[in-house]
């Protein structure tokens, strides 16, 4: 199902378990939220994208794209399904590097959607992944956390709760994600159910699955399936899963099994280069995009290759390294030109398409850390992006999921929705009878029109402080990340859970004993 | 002398009084500069610019506006000569209200130049205003600073030089600015001949006149011919001028008196609608808008009656208030897409455009310093300003300027520099050879392309930590502002003035003395 529309498939949804429940719950948990306010929808971009690229710039990028997939070819490891796969669409496979004829990955991509719903078991928090949507997640992967006292220390299931309890609550995060941060005091083979539960106990928004091997991916899956209905999940995305290239111009065992699970379940990849320009592609930007695309084209194809009207992602995971000690840096002009031109290669691929987020490289949330998460988040708007993944709660070079960064962050992607909401330009938004009311030399503070609109005129921050300097200092002189770390513990102090039907809460807790009793715990 | 090439007019500058001297000298202070790096020419944007606006809503707000200005008019206050050049020109002038007849502000904005050359002192350091040029300015207006010890005093004229020798030094800031703080330990009615000096004597790149009273814009322009010389003064832009409207649709005597001795003597005015929507301007983004346009058509069209062909700027302070407080915010969704607005109108208009910096509301130079300023600064780039005030300095809604930030925003300016310069598309950008030599699953750290470009492929920050947390750790946790404090007084150490002509200077100091002793102090 790629094009139908998201009401029939809300519709379809809420018919199934009594999930129907789950909206006004939602709304209801939102509203007493510790301030946190009502979840919004995603976001429909009312505002245009930015390009840096012109048609023959794309022209040439594209066909150097092609020249790479054809002479340099892309290497598919430890897999000899997908070489098997390849060798019978007509690619020259030799070893376990497929050359690529021209056109070919772009012929079978024809088959993907160009947008397509992800739902949520709220089907009130379901999301569009495509198009003019964008869809903001948090932070994904870190083995730290930066905690409320300040620590920096390994990453606990509690701690991903919370940070699944925080996606819940912020009104612009539209997606619970995925691994929110690595819980490592689980046992590896094992965390990935505990994960997965969690996403579906602790909130009501579309979650991503396990990637880590392909058993952990149909875990997802079977998961899912209890939550959502067999038939339900093999016929709509009910997860998206991020799958790495591992560049330049490899996919891994790893990557490719859970692609392939997924693909064959109907649920979306995410296929993203990871890319440090300088070490895993060319020091230029356009040396990057050509290697992002090659790689994209060969990965996303496979999809359609395992079951054609799969969805998936042209991701891009842009940054660049520091010249002098091999560092990854964020938030500088060369990844964003990299994710905008990205973007535009992607749209005319006609696939939805994943970049940015709050990324940066400093240890704590400072103006560092600000600067490079706003310069990434800006960019990410700009560009048009339907899939954010990172958006909130990154530190230290993805390391580390900090609690108050998530807090700033999260506040920062209410002004990107606010924004994304353009001009309104009707007579209301025209203001003439405010002017004509006010005139020179008065002021608009209790005019009619500004009564009228100041509950909604401007994007409300519940961390920045814009007091007087006096009224600050008897505040305390509180930074930003002091009034976040107050505001988040008062989130988590004031959570409450999305009801979830006890007969599928038993029964994803059943799943999960069985298969935790059915091997040995592992933590390496 | 509206539209003579650069080339052109920098040779018939550095014809006069031998002041070719500084380019040579400029350079070996930048090369010597505390790791300052060279000064970089004013920026040459080949990235496009983003737009909010359709045609459709841009006539509608370009009607809208027309309606202001013959319904409801603006006032020209405490200025007769003013009133009686509108009369002259066929307004309909109601006490000091004036009412335009449709398309007059319009027709007489058509002598004023597209672009033109901002002449410094140093020739190598004039800039050009408008086309697809941006000039990056620092802050304007502080009373405060916060120093390098942590305090938050009023400023001194030690700070004015300090703050002058930095944006001297930053390789970024192609501009001397104007009021970098205010030095209020001079007496209110002297101390513009000690803030024109220090620009002239601590810098050599262009600055901006006083615009606090029409004698001191006098003495800006008489200062300005002993450097320059009485005809070059007379036939080019030497001085910006800050002339802001008293939002909503007034000009008061003072802006009018300095706009009208700066457009006599060929002076540029930039005229800046001063905007906290909510307060000085409808709530709405569209009615701010045809506020703003309204109001710099009427003021900017002014300079034309005095004198055709002067330029002028369609400036635009954008912020909006918080309606809980009535506090100013920065770095908000609304004020950009406000911004975004008006650089389309100026575009329309044919009039180079200033808005944005880097503003914040933050007492500190915090995450939402950076986050504020971040959102504000990416939308000046990319808006297509072509002069930025405040780009770097701006602390707590423009009541301080702070020495952490300024370093912190020098920084950034840097990368918007490089970010402009867009995507190199030549076969070296394209970097196929590299993409060949590299091949699937190896990285490009030590290949020959890499090697080749690894000096200039990223912009390179000097206070961004991109180190691991371990060697962070050692170094002592710093945070960015500590970083920059360091830096700003290795800069301030290691400053060297550029040369001045040993005689202009005795003159100045002259004038100087001559202005001083012919009126008692004043401090109010």
């Amino acid at each position: 199902m790629d094009d139908v529309t998201q009401q029939t498939e809300q519709t379809s949804a809420t018919g199934r378990r009594g999930r129907g429940e789950g909206g006004a719950a939602g709304r209801r948990a939102s509203r007493t939220g510790g301030g946190a306010g009502p979840s919004l929808p995603y976001i429909t971009r009312r505002i245009g994208v930015y390009e840096v690229l012109d048609e023959e710039g794309l022209q040439l990028i594209e066909r150097n794209a092609d020249t790479i997939l054809e002479e340099i070819g892309i290497e598919f490891r430890e897999d000899p399904e997908a070489l098997a796969l390849w060798k019978n669409a007509g690619a020259d496979v030799r070893g376990e590097r497929v050359h690529f004829p021209k056109g070919l990955c772009r012929e079978l991509l024809k088959t993907a959607p160009k947008e397509f719903t992800w739902h949520a078991r709220n089907p009130e928090r379901s999301v569009r992944i495509g198009g003019n949507a964008t869809v903001f997640a948090p932070v994904y992967g870190p083995p730290f956390v930066r905690d409320l006292d300040g620590n920096r220390r390994y990453a606990t299931i509690e701690d991903f709760r919370n940070f699944v309890k925080l996606a819940y609550m912020a009104p612009s995060m539209h997606s619970s994600g995925g691994t929110v941060c690595e819980p490592v005091d689980v046992p590896v083979n094992k965390r990935h159910l505990d994960m997965v539960y969690s996403h579906i106990k602790y909130s009501d928004k579309p979650f991503m699955g396990s990637v880590t091997a392909p058993e952990r991916a149909e875990d997802t899956v079977a998961m899912a399936k209890i939550v959502f209905g067999d038939e339900f999940v093999e016929n709509n995305c009910v997860t998206l899963n991020l799958i790495n290239a591992n560049s330049p111009m490899v996919f891994d065992g790893t990557m490719l099994g859970a692609l392939k699970v997924y693909a064959r379940h109907n649920q979306a990849s995410v296929v993203s280069p990871f890319i440090l320009s300088g070490a895993m592609s060319p020091v230029t930007v356009a040396g990057t995009l050509t290697q992002i695309l090659a790689e994209v084209l060969a990965g996303a194809s496979l999809t359609q290759l395992i079951r054609k009207g799969s969805p998936v992602l042209f991701g891009t995971f842009a940054a660049s390294i520091s010249m002098q000690s091999g560092a990854p840096t964020f938030g500088t002009p060369e990844p964003s030109l990299v994710s905008y031109g990205a973007a535009q290669l992607a749209r005319r691929l006609g696939l939805p398409f994943r970049t940015g987020g709050s990324l940066c490289a400093s240890k704590v949330p400072d103006a560092q850390a600000a600067h490079e998460s706003a310069n990434t988040l800006n960019m990410t708007l700009l560009a048009g992006t339907n899939f954010v993944l990172h958006a909130a709660g990154w530190l230290e070079g993805g390391l580390v999921s900090s609690y108050e960064k998530f807090m700033i962050d999260q506040d920062q992607l209410g002004m990107m929705q606010k924004m994304a909401e353009g001009i309104d330009l009707t007579e209301e938004g025209q203001a003439l009878s405010a002017i004509r009311e006010v005139g020179p030399g008065s002021h608009y503070l209790g005019c009619a029109h500004t009564q009228a609109h100041f509950q909604s005129a401007f994007y409300r921050s519940a961390l920045a402080d814009n007091n007087s300097f006096e009224q600050w200092e008897i505040e305390g002189q509180k930074r930003v990340e002091e009034r976040a770390n107050a505001l988040c513990r008062s989130w988590l102090d004031s959570y409450e859970a999305p009801p979830l039907d006890a007969a599928i809460d038993e029964a994803l807790l059943a799943y999960i004993k069985d298969r935790k009793d059915s091997a040995p715990d592992a933590f390496t």
